[in-house]
């Protein structure tokens, strides 16, 4: 295991989430279930089943260092990276994995996102131990696919070969191609398929690997991150990221290399997953009361409300009445209500929010 | 003038308008029209127009006295006067008016709750005026009577004669009966007959002749009060008065004097007044919107909402969507949102609350 490591991807603001998310105070560091854990919690809870604390990094943005810190206190300091800017995927594994692979130049990384869910963590924790064993092997890029359960059309989708499967998983398969956010009709048809999968956006591979498929693929990201390889690890490190991301693109890994690499395999998982990205999402996630109420919460008392989903700070006392299919949220003192089929909205609420009553509530 | 006295009653704990109201802090403490006055302050503020403040008299419970002297600093202590116990307004009318009696025995006093809505102040005070000056020259009791607007089953009603006018008010009238809460067919008949007006639980009286009446009318209610004559306005009101609330009955003036005594008149008043007995009733006193929402808050933004009456903190940021008829009130941490058609159910929501949460939530 000692070669092991993970990267947890925490630098997100996510708004869709809001008011519970905020710029703030994003999704990722939210007990979003109310089970006492927030997002960022969990995952690194199931990274420590998989490789040694020490091994555990988690890049984020010096806004939210501290509340890193004050959520993981195991953490050590120099674990938790901070990225001058917000510049996609791409820079931050970048980014990590030549730090780690100047630590360990044996080094299989798993790159998860910090605000998905994962119910089954040990159906998780055994597809990643099963990727890493993979990625030690050959020189090979893993990606984590989600069987879809309908037709979504804010996912990725990635198509595998059946044929090509590996020696000892024989959930592990080639990618053949990735399409992102397909209209209705082609997720439909990719669902029906059963030659697609979810992208997790969750990735194992070796640094070795990753590196050199960032040189080949994106040989202009990877040299800005490369030539900043005497730094890493050193004093110095922070000056030189701080330089690199200044001149920086914003780029995703999937676009960067993913969509372009060969050696890409797609491992099938079923472990209960989410990436939360809608309350909608969210409510399949909670348990229901008899009338389908999703309530987090300790002080809810619903009278006729039936398919609502209610999230508010634990102590605080709400009465609901005669409400059907609603969202209802309270967080940092602000309140939204809204119905759950018009959730695509919150969007509009969050700019027109941000314009009309300033940023410090968004 | 210096004859004139006001008694502000403001010992009551609304719960029909929960979470808003609270025992803790009643519907007379607060500020429900989002004006930045207080329905206490209100009454207190028409009272100075009609006579000189050091005669304007609060009585409350020990429990509110904080609350009377913050929110009417220019009150001197020895005015507020509280209630060991609430025992309904006979009491507290007989008490109040052997105390100013015994400072000014030619004293004419305006009884009013400190938790009702009076939007023409100027026509109110021409009207106490004018009740003033009938009740120092004749031996009289005056009701402030409001022209009904709709048939109301949750007022008392007071049929006057309308031959009997005083000779310098057209307006003040003689009473034929009280009539408590009446079916909604006999409060029909009531609006549309034009002979009865409610009763506000506004009286005007010199102290002289409510002192005679309650005499009369229920001896041993005023006898109770006239033992400690010699005590009031001295460092042993206190004392007396703990006693003698602790064997005293609960009675309405209503009940006690009122529907008894043959010398009462009701003037009747259109000054825009409310009991706010209800949100529905807060609503119509409340600007609305284009959609006809009435919010109060300087945060609230709505989406496609309608005829919901809204009230929360000035600094709460709400968004609201896809609401129509809805009560949202969020108040000391307690959030309600009701089907304003349901409103009677509020009753039901904090019983249910003390019963499953706590007395201190209600």
């Amino acid at each position: 295991m000692k070669h092991y490591y993970a990267v947890i991807m925490a630098g997100g603001v996510g708004t869709r989430f809001w008011p519970m998310s905020t710029t703030q105070h994003p999704k990722q560091f939210l007990d979003v279930l109310g089970n006492g854990e927030t997002l960022l919690q969990q995952t690194y809870n199931r990274m420590v089943k998989i490789c040694p604390k020490e091994n555990i990094f988690v890049v984020t943005s010096h806004n939210y260092r501290t509340l890193v810190s004050e959520q993981l206190p195991a953490m050590i300091g120099e674990n938790i990276l901070c990225e001058p800017a917000r510049k996609n995927t791409a820079p931050c594994i970048a980014y990590a994995s030549y730090k780690i692979h100047k630590l360990d130049p044996k080094a299989i990384t798993v790159v998860a996102p910090s605000d998905h869910l994962v119910k089954n963590e040990e159906t998780f924790v055994k597809g990643i131990t099963s990727c890493f064993e993979k990625a030690a092997k050959h020189d090979c890029l893993i990606t984590l696919g989600i069987k879809p359960t309908r037709p979504d059309t804010g996912y990725g989708y990635i198509q595998f070969i059946d044929s090509d499967v590996d020696e000892t998983d024989k959930r592990i398969n080639k990618v053949k191609t990735f399409t992102e956010k397909p209209n209705h009709e082609m997720a439909q048809f990719f669902m029906e398929s059963g030659d697609f999968l979810w992208n997790s956006g969750i990735f194992v591979w070796s640094t070795k690997s990753i590196l050199s498929a960032l040189e080949t693929h994106d040989p202009e990201l990877a040299n800005l991150f490369r030539e900043g390889y005497d730094y890493y690890n050193t004093g110095r490190e922070k000056e030189y990221i701080e330089r690199a991301y200044a001149t920086c693109k914003n780029i995703s890994i999937d676009y960067s290399v993913m969509e372009k690499a060969t050696n890409v395999y797609v491992r099938s998982s079923i472990f209960g997953w989410s990436d939360l990205g809608t309350w909608g999402s969210l409510y399949t996630h909670i348990d229901h009361d008899e009338n389908g109420n999703a309530l987090v919460g300790k002080n809810i008392i619903t009278y006729n409300c039936s398919d609502c989903i209610v999230q508010v700070p634990k102590d605080k006392l709400v009465v609901l009445q005669g409400l059907e299919g609603y969202i209802v949220v309270e967080s940092e003192g602000v309140l939204l209500v809204c119905k759950k089929e018009d959730e695509q909205l919150i969007r509009t609420f969050v700019h027109d929010v941000k314009v009309k009553k300033g940023e410090k509530y968004v």
